[in-house]
């Protein structure tokens, strides 16, 4: 039985969207998959009750803290011990949980995955990943954006790497393009990073690159599967994108290609580079968006992207 | 008299969309303003007199050679001494025209800037800036949009002082707000870059500065007039909004908000730090694009940015 552990506690309006939300998913995941939900058993199980959902749906581990938003991210993570993350993280370094995904404080998830979860050794250091919808009806995988802020060329390059691999394992593309993100498309273009990567990342073996990527066509799905560039950058973009969203709502703009940037429909951004499967939520997330966050973090889970990682690192 | 110096040779359509675009700007301009064309006369004259347009209209300085979009820009700019370039930086330098535009080849115009006309006294690294429409109905100004990859904090700094004088004195913006574009709003988010520069804009008396701009804010108005970052971030800005125009003419999306991101409505792009109004247009513009680089031209002129960041840097 595949176990997707979930925080109950964690998001602006939690347990409340995070019970819905699984309540929706567990209808969807597959028959071998069990959601197990981390957070306050009086509270959840009432919510259940209210909405008739049978008890042993889920597994509950019952969690008598909470990491708020506003906590220190390393002293929460730390002092408080039974709370719903900390407690999610111990099950799932301790193989009781096969994957684990929260709304909730970010900085004390970031925590988790570095100290309980730990980075795959020879990772120099982990990403979040963000899903671009592209025009073609696929998607695009950016990383990193928003964990490493100022990226080494070498470090782009395992995003190369590691974006392939999750390509291939998790949205099931073969032979993924990974383009990196500059601003031309001629080799010697771009800033000091961007240079020193692009020679790295030429004639590798390690994936199949297709040279660099500008922002005007991220979106047409045309030149790469899988984009990689520095955090602050990766941030931009996706930032730039909720902005485009904002405004196409305001706008009444409905029913196109704009609807697909509404954060709801991704359900969360994963955690990757590291030993098993986490996946961190958008903290205002409702009911649907809690739903795709679980059947994300279940498709990562069957991805099984550390074997693949592992071997080829330990080359 | 004001005179306005365009290359009728630059563009992918030139002299046709040129001339097409300086006859429609002709009507448009101030009457104390004139339109300086550099190029052959012949054909100039030949589409002028098709158009039925008086030939008095504009001067026209009769150039012999062309610098294509495929040359050298460094030895193309010294070796065709006669090109419509080369000798439109020329008479800039020397006062015989007040600002010139071209949709030329963009290295060999930055190579004007900064050997003809050359930066103000003071000025570390000058920026090229873009104008993005805002969902308010304005514009504000991001700078550096692509001539500076790796900015150092105190070129960002002096951006601040820049671009807060180009929309007082171009755009007549009263008191306008500077902010520096970042990952979060908090000060102490972001790369080494942008924290060290927001230590330093904190306080200034310089202009301005009303904190982080993350960009999902971008587009709304609501938080700053001028937007300062570093070419990287600022080209896949302007790049990321292309794209997104380009996906709404694709999806029929007409009459809205983003139509403002066509480039033709924009026109060019001012250089910015250097002695005297230079802007580069679009490689492939249309003569209502031409028309509105002109525009733009005249009122970049007309602002005088140069004696105000003299006198502020001189302190």
């Amino acid at each position: 039985m595949m176990k997707i552990g979930i925080d109950a506690m964690g998001g602006d309006f939690a347990p409340e969207t995070v019970v819905m939300g699984a309540i929706s998913a567990s209808s969807k995941i597959g028959s071998d998959s069990k959601i197990v939900l981390f957070g306050d058993k009086a509270q959840i199980e009432t919510i259940l009750e209210r909405e008739k959902c049978p008890l042993d749906t889920f597994e509950i581990v019952p969690t008598t803290e909470v990491i708020s938003m506003s906590d220190h991210p390393t002293q929460a993570f730390t002092k408080k011990s039974n709370s719903s993350i900390t407690v999610g993280f111990n099950y799932l370094a301790a193989g009781k949980i096969d994957g684990f995904a929260s709304a909730g404080n970010t900085g004390a998830m970031m925590v988790g995955c570095m100290y309980a979860v730990k980075q795959v050794e020879g990772v120099i250091r982990p990403a979040i990943s963000s899903s671009l919808p592209t025009i073609n009806g696929h998607s695009l995988i950016l990383l990193d954006v928003g964990l490493n802020v100022d990226c080494k060329p070498e470090v782009l390059y395992q995003y190369g790497i590691i974006g392939s691999i999750y390509a291939k394992r998790v949205l099931h593309i073969n032979n993924p393009r990974v383009a990196l993100l500059n601003i031309g498309e001629e080799k010697e273009k771009g800033n000091n990073a961007s240079k020193t990567t692009h020679e790295m990342m030429e004639g590798t073996k390690d994936f199949n690159f297709v040279g660099n990527i500008e922002a005007k066509h991220l979106f047409t799905g045309e030149v790469a599967d899988v984009v990689v560039c520095d955090g602050f950058v990766g941030n931009t973009i996706l930032k730039q994108s909720e902005g485009i969203y904002e405004i196409a709502v305001r706008e009444g703009i409905k029913g196109t290609y704009f609807d697909n940037f509404n954060y709801e429909n991704v359900g969360g951004t994963p955690v990757l580079g590291i030993n098993a499967p986490v996946i961190i939520g958008h903290g205002c997330s409702s009911a649907k968006a809690i739903c795709n966050m679980i059947l994300q973090t279940e498709k990562t889970i069957r991805g099984n992207i550390g074997s693949e990682l592992r071997e080829i690192l330990s080359k």
